[in-house]
């Protein structure tokens, strides 16, 4: 309420207890003060009562032109459901986010809603900052693999003749769906076989690139999300590599905010060479519900490129779930979250000293031998194992935020049981069937 | 949002923009400034928008002692569930309404429930004035019944001698038993049989006063709301009556705020002679669930005498559901809700030229001949009839306010249908078994 | 959704998809067959969304008469508001709790609400019995003073001669004003100070027996509640006292739940002597809104008794509370709760050694000397120190269920710079102004 | 609740009021069955507890691998905020919908989600075929814009040679930049002023055909939502056209669900000529928030090609609210509001006899002369008049779906107000300032 509404509330309650209520409110006012001020992810998570009031306030500013101006009572943005007005804080969200000239542009009528837009971008600049890079970003609506397409998309207008992807080899659909929709002819690069764990063929992807004609070739399309055996790609070879042959580099991050040393991979090879885009999932780093990417880049003028190439508006639904989830967790509870995510993963590792966690996993699943898997006209050997021939089938599990010790026990204690049942049964060892542990999960965005 | 923190957000988005947000805002403020200036029920309903906007404007102002000073983050007013603070709006209702001194107090460090109850007293004695009765009242959570004893023991420290209570018969059992539990010994006047239609029997109520000594007498408790053929009691003679023999009187108005015809007898009675508090139900009178009533009176020092009776504090849960619900429907949303009602009975009325219909019934049920009934060791002969020996047997259905005319069509048409089979199979006219229509709905508080 | 539907459902997505889910839906189902099976609170809490799957499935029992039957769709027992109704589960809570004739009876056309009711019954007798307690009780929707106020008005027809009650002196209002309200006479005993602690006087009560006459007293009434240094009453001693003078005895014990002493000196004095009921409240032993109590005793037929002394109906809104909350924190959840609030006053003990913490203490407030306060016509010299005259002013502080190790500590850090800045200004020991801790919270039920 | 739980609950209260609650699940049980049987709207718009009673349903079927196998309890599905789990009905919707390959594939282990996205999809068809329009379609969380660009990116794949796109000009930035973004270059035809209409020139595409010859053009792209004065393309000839040259033609049909006059022009040209794939709006023809739209066609292998295009999950959000929409109006609410907006276009015209609702407008705005606008590199003369020179600036306003008669009355007042302003200050007509009307609101998705 504004001061004229409190000075009224102390003719009918007392003025002090007024007075007391109207501090209270200040105190949330506070810490949306701050949040306004700075545009970072707040320290301490909110409240969720703080967080409903900020939003409460931001849905109003976007009703303008009904409730006072008309004066024919709100209506919801024209919202025919009640259920689904409240389901979006009833922002006048009709409007989505952005404009047809960009998507991370302000909204006339929508105060709330820009906000909503400019902050959730920020907030979410300030948390791949806390990983030490520096770069520009914005949240798009969009899966990762069609926000990789809409990178692609935008460096198409840079480099016209361009019509190949370079692509080490990871066995994942969407990213590779993703350069064949935005109309471009991936160019596969097996992986090389160091140890036990799957690599970057960096003389192989030279190789390719003198093939190809540097000019025809629109990017090096790089990941850093592992599914052990495969490690992630080598990001500063490559972005010397790109840097040098002046080929843009856009890195498939789509697992990877939640992984320092991902981040790291991407703040070393910005540093010694050339990426120009990462994209990151946002259900992924951030335990929202699918359907929002993270598109950033360390050129502002390329990312800006990026979100001006979106036609039209676009969904704030991600928006809002990312900046609820941020303000709820706070920084502290993000990084919280990071480490008991590292500390399950790295206890499970002293505590089996098995291949099984042997490194940053994600999504539970067996990995036979020999599966062949056709995507868009191209076929893969030994499919899921980001490898024509690697030597022997096995299972990886997933380690993602949010896991918790109990999670990780319990699935080894499954798994164990699923073995020796098999054992009994005939001899594992021999078996090619696959051994799909009952919690298993399968987060790898297929 | 306050002036600083939309002077920020014009660095965010646009100066316009946020200056028509926070116009928006003010058209919601400028309704809540009406309301806090004037403590009136809106004459048109506000959005459900901007009751939340109030409702957690005002949670908000309650929990100061947690957020601001002591810094160990909101706690919901110590609410265990997360599920039961949103049911309240997150207000610290821990604290419900009230103190030990007076439900109707202003609490400290709960600024926001203390405006909440004031506000709703303030709103309702607004509802009931709409129908020309000036008094004073309070909303309490307790049903009618309850609510009737705590009258009868706030008079109990006027009357100490007293024990009896004289009630021209009504047939309902609860505001029989509020006089039984406030421990006074009912004084039960048979009513007459004039024409078709049940009366208070004055003369019967004189001789009783007689007999037994007005000191004697604690209170006449009367009833307006009528279950035809029982019609409202003769309030004006009632009142004339306990006026000259200084007798308090007590009022079960509880169907009645909805009915022009119950308001009027009471201003009427009030006028001419004497009552001391008449009662109405939330539930039956602002479609709210069952659980709360209003009570109400024309001297102000009994009225505050009887809601200091109540020791404690007290839900602010049936404050909350008739405020929410008359800022939803405002003076006219109820007023239209009232005209509705009237005119379904009434069209009823000439429609079906029936004694089923011919008055304002409440509670369709089936009114056999001879049943006994005994509540607190008293026995009722034709209970339900409001009568020892009603001439014949008959059906009556309710009225209430929200009812449509599809109701009234469709339970006529099931009737219909029943007394057709009945019919066919034996004789109506002897059956003594209840004809119940499908879509009956027992609303008499029983 | 039943068999039928989940056929259905496979035509649609496949089989073992649906299989799969059929099967999380009977995982829920699971929980809610244990609970009706066995009517105890569940071991382990429920999810969020388990326990608003039971609440919705409750609710949707409730409304037959509307959406099957009347094909008029459903009008969620004609409440008005949305808002409203969503608050309330959409229960058609418009019937609230109990008849006329019993507010722990089942209502016709109200399955939900009638389950709701009894369920909330059950679930609270269970978690009185893990404190060894074995009795009957039952929810009712009224503050703990109200609550009192019904067990005397119960009483009253059993000892319709009886004009007063015995009350060891306690300086809280509203179980003082329950007995005024009811239309007794208190009759308070001072308590003894043995050492600093002030404790009941067994002499002075048996002294007013003789001098009133056993067949004059309604009953005594004693309090487990303590406000340091006043400590709970001699239970076992006034009960053996009651059973020998065949007088009830009915105690407060507002606070108990959450104490195992408290509990265990009313399974005491039942054993040894007699008691006929305990009232307590839900918001401070449950962390629910204020508004409800617990009624119980060890002989059914009288806990039956009060209940059927209720006139009408009543909200449910107090039983959903505390059924939602239990249902939530499970058996488990609530102990844990207790022995969090048990270690929390201890570690205070151990770590002050002072007498600020001495013993289980409820409500922050400094009780300076010589203050007398009038209520119901009884003035109180040193009120607040349930004394006439306590030998030195002192403070104490709350240690309810709920609070944190945190909340000590900052309290603690408050007091010990707020003694510091008096000292400086003039000399504490002299001051005899209340020197109120910022955190400080009423929780007394004043 | 199951058959067993219902057996435990008449333990409980009494065996006819379980079944009547339990005949009350059977009716919402019922409605669903239909749903799932049918796949049909229903007729008759559900009310919000069978909405939410059927989402709560499908929901609990997407947690199976938590709450049941692992015993973990149930985690929301990752979701990090209990705000956000609650706003997507606590589904686990983190899943999304879709998977790699088909957007509108069934999901492993979320039956709930799937069920969801195919019920949509089939009660979205429904709609459409209530124009007659017989099709495919499916809902897809992108904006209409990113929608057109998927279905060019999906014929690219058809016709890798091709670099045009034929596009009778309409002055929208969404659908312009849609065919810059797929990567194509727009072939802009000028419309012809026939009256005051703008329409389009056919001649003038077939000559441009000839001159790009059509192996080289990827596909026409028109458009039926208009802007006055320019009317719907003429999609009879076109599509005619396209068959004869073996042209894709793609249809922006934005806001043309709620058009009777759009779906026909549709249906006619695919039986006469050669339509593709036609897209539109989730909110602008469905009442909800900005991000989703359909996308049709006629041959379902086609239709089946572009969701099989979109790389990876999506967002299930404007799913959920669209079908939410649809099951609470049902298919005679969703009639009703779309003949009301016809009546209130139609009652303007007749109304006001002027050009500014001569014809099915959206967005109002101001068209002054002259203006120019480059977007993506291709510059247009007189933008926002969808001409280079139209002869005199004018001004249109909306009539989209949910419109009133009183926005239309109060539109207009506001509007002569500002006009008369004008005058008295100048002369109207000499002014080439635009004149905004306060209550307009561009809806024209720019």
């Amino acid at each position: 309420m504004n001061s004229e509404n409190f000075s009224l509330s102390e003719k009918i309650v007392s003025t002090s207890y007024v007075r007391q209520g109207s501090q209270a409110r200040r105190s949330h006012e506070q810490l949306i003060r701050l949040l306004l001020e700075q545009g970072k992810c707040p320290e301490e998570g909110w409240s969720e009562s703080t967080v409903e009031l900020f939003l409460s306030e931001l849905a109003v500013m976007d009703s303008n032109n009904f409730l006072g101006n008309c004066g024919v009572g709100e209506r919801e943005g024209r919202v025919a459901s009640s259920l689904v007005a409240r389901r979006h804080y009833r922002f006048k969200l009709i409007h989505g986010i952005g404009r047809s000239g960009d998507i991370a542009a302000v909204q006339p009528k929508a105060a709330g809603s820009s906000l909503l837009n400019k902050l959730t971008n920020s907030v979410v600049l300030d948390i791949l900052k806390l990983s030490g890079v520096v770069a520009s970003c914005f949240v798009v609506p969009l899966a990762t693999g069609m926000s990789l397409t809409l990178c692609f998309l935008t460096l198409r207008h840079r480099r016209p003749k361009a019509r190949y992807i370079i692509w080490p080899r990871i066995d994942q659909k969407s990213c590779f769906k993703a350069m064949i929709t935005a109309g471009f002819e991936p160019v596969v690069v097996e992986n090389v076989l160091e140890g036990d764990e799957l690599r970057t063929d960096l003389e192989a992807v030279e190789r390719k690139i003198e093939e190809l004609g540097a000019e025809n070739i629109l990017c090096v399309h790089s990941t850093t999300s592992c599914f052990a055996p495969r490690v992630p790609d080598r990001l500063e070879e490559l972005s010397i590599l790109c840097a040098k042959q002046n080929i843009p580099h856009i890195v498939n991050n789509a697992y990877g905010v939640q992984s320092s040393k991902c981040m790291h991979l991407i703040q070393q090879g910005a540093r010694v060479g050339r990426i120009d885009a990462f994209v990151q999932s946002l259900d992924k780093n951030f335990m929202v519900p699918v359907g929002g990417a993270i598109i950033a880049g360390f050129d502002e003028s390329f990312v800006q490129e990026i979100s001006q190439m979106y036609p039209g508006r676009a969904s704030a639904s991600p928006s809002l779930d990312v900046l609820i989830t941020l303000l709820t967790l706070g920084a502290s509870g993000y990084k919280k979250l990071l480490s008991e995510r590292k500390a399950e993963s790295d206890g499970a590792v002293t505590q089996l000293g098995s291949m099984l966690f042997t490194r940053q996993v994600s999504g539970a699943r067996v990995i036979p031998l020999g599966k062949e898997q056709t995507i868009g006209g191209h076929t893969f050997r030994g499919f899921m194992s980001h490898s024509d021939a690697y030597p022997c089938p096995y299972l990886n599990a997933a380690s993602a935020v949010g896991i918790t010790r109990e999670d990780v026990t319990l699935c080894m204690k499954r798994l164990d049981k699923c073995l020796k049942t098999l054992k009994k049964e005939k001899n594992v060892a021999k078996s090619s069937s696959p051994v799909l542990p009952p919690c298993q999960e399968d987060t790898t965005g297929e």
